[in-house]
């Protein structure tokens, strides 16, 4: 799985950072995820090789403007570029009326159905790639993290069971190997009874807006990746005495260390820590901040930069 | 007066172009207005010299997503930024609920007054520098073109009349030149009676969509710049038969030849028109077909690019 950061910045954009939104891209095939969606989204695929129309589902954190106020557009022109297969887009209640309404008083009429599911009786959502799931964080107002873990991934026929049950090779085996379902000699085999995963399923953890990142520990455990906020270094916390529900880099670090979390993507900063690190305060800031608290695979996520979680369970970026 | 186009294309964005906004600025001082707000406005005000704290007032030709979406997002980044002075937005009845629902659901508390003031019952705004009436123009929605009109351009005392009033040269005439009311002999004297135009006052035309350039004859005839989509070129409405409420580039120019405009500036193109020229369509498909019919002063707006409408009425590109 890769990830790809569409926005990196905190509460408002910046020349260089976009507010929140992050796409999931499945191993194979050109299936992604989008999670969070700010204003001017839609905008930044312009600069990926993603396209609408291989969106599989968008999955909101939480209310704030920075990570939804660009799903209206984005939908409108999902929909101006032809896009026909229903869309799931997971999301806090308090928002499904105002995406409607948004549709509705601009006259946007979509081309495909918009499916709206919310968040806080969310029980789980998977189709034949990736599961999701969620964990409740803490933040000014009720936040998410979403879990995406691989099912079945690289699946290969499981031989000597298909062998024990006389099932003959051949074009049933292919049938099988495809996901379909066969029938053999009456009785009709189901694909995933005979399919295994060829390597371990990955996942990533990719997090809303959080003050208290202990509320992962279990979560953490058994992600590949934690994509978590690091809106504050902290002396910026201690100077200003307010975190506004958010996390400082350090927490964040000493907390992936303690779980043992193998890659910690840090994202969502505050627009005060600058690209150029001859001026203060910096981006690096962040960076020297969490490198003395963890000693993982650290990754500080740059807008428009794809990252590959590849068989070692190493982040890294690729061009 | 100076345009600055902060978004040129039509529907939605393409890499070189952002949906709909267009600043105008006043000729002195740091005051401008925005004529409507797509989409990832408020990034591109970041690479511009404007800002909200400076912003006169927004004024949304219709509710179409793409001249209107922005709004949210670019208000709570006004409001993070500090903006304190009240803001007038004129727009569409039906997008007042839309923008207070947008604000509220994000749970984005604005730092200033906002005033949102129904298009349908416009009968002028003003302030000391402008004077902003409406045109009612023929799209798929109700749609508005905005008359900007300087008040009192570069005004100078009228020094003729305060002689023959008796008021002495010295603080009084220092005072009434700033705009401030005096008293003289227990008389108070209004600053606005003894104050003339440097020079003639500019007058510029800045239209939503409209499919029926005509409707601007009686407006057009008196303004110094007429700005106006030119969505489509007169071959391509012609091979697939709708227009979509909107304008052809020759449309326009034909117009605009007859009502006599001395500047017309093309804007909101739709995206299959390309930068490259030596693919096709192009852009320039777009500026040779308004050339044959428009003999005037002929600009095909392009974002972030700023034009000067000069003491000689010639609407010409700035640095």
């Amino acid at each position: 799985m890769d990830l790809l950061f569409l926005g990196t910045s905190a509460g408002a954009p910046t020349k260089a950072r976009n507010v929140s939104a992050t796409a999931l891209l499945e191993a194979t095939g050109k299936r992604w995820y989008l999670i969070d969606c700010g204003e001017g989204t839609q905008h930044r695929l312009l600069h990926t090789s993603l396209s609408t129309h291989d969106l599989g589902g968008i999955f909101i954190t939480h209310v704030h403007g920075d990570h939804c106020l660009g799903l209206p557009g984005l939908l409108a022109s999902a929909s101006m570029n032809g896009r026909r297969q229903p869309l799931d887009v997971v999301l806090p209640r308090a928002l499904h009326d105002w995406v409607r309404v948004s549709l509705a008083v601009t006259d946007s009429h979509l081309s495909f159905d918009l499916r709206l599911l919310p968040v806080e009786e969310f029980s789980g959502w998977h189709n034949a790639a990736v599961t999701v799931s969620t964990v409740t964080l803490s933040h000014r107002v009720p936040s998410v993290g979403y879990l995406f873990e691989e099912r079945c991934p690289e699946s290969r026929l499981d031989s000597r069971r298909l062998d024990a049950e006389g099932v003959p090779r051949g074009p049933l085996w292919g049938a099988l190997a495809k996901g379909l379902a066969v029938n053999h000699q009456g009785r009709e085999l189901q694909a995933a009874h005979y399919l295994q995963p060829g390597r371990a399923a990955r996942r990533i953890m990719i997090c809303g807006d959080n003050d208290t990142p202990e509320l992962l520990a279990e979560a953490a455990a058994d992600a590949d990746v934690l994509v978590h906020e690091a809106t504050f270094t902290q002396p910026a916390v201690e100077r200003s005495g307010v975190t506004y529900g958010h996390s400082t880099a350090a927490a964040v670090a000493r907390f992936a260390e303690a779980a043992g979390v193998r890659n910690l993507v840090l994202t969502h900063f505050s627009a005060r820590y600058q690209a150029d690190n001859r001026r203060s305060p910096s981006i690096d800031d962040i960076r020297q901040e969490a490198a003395l608290h963890y000693a993982g695979n650290l990754t500080l996520a740059a807008d428009l930069q794809r990252y590959h979680l590849g068989r070692e369970g190493v982040l890294l970026p690729v061009d």
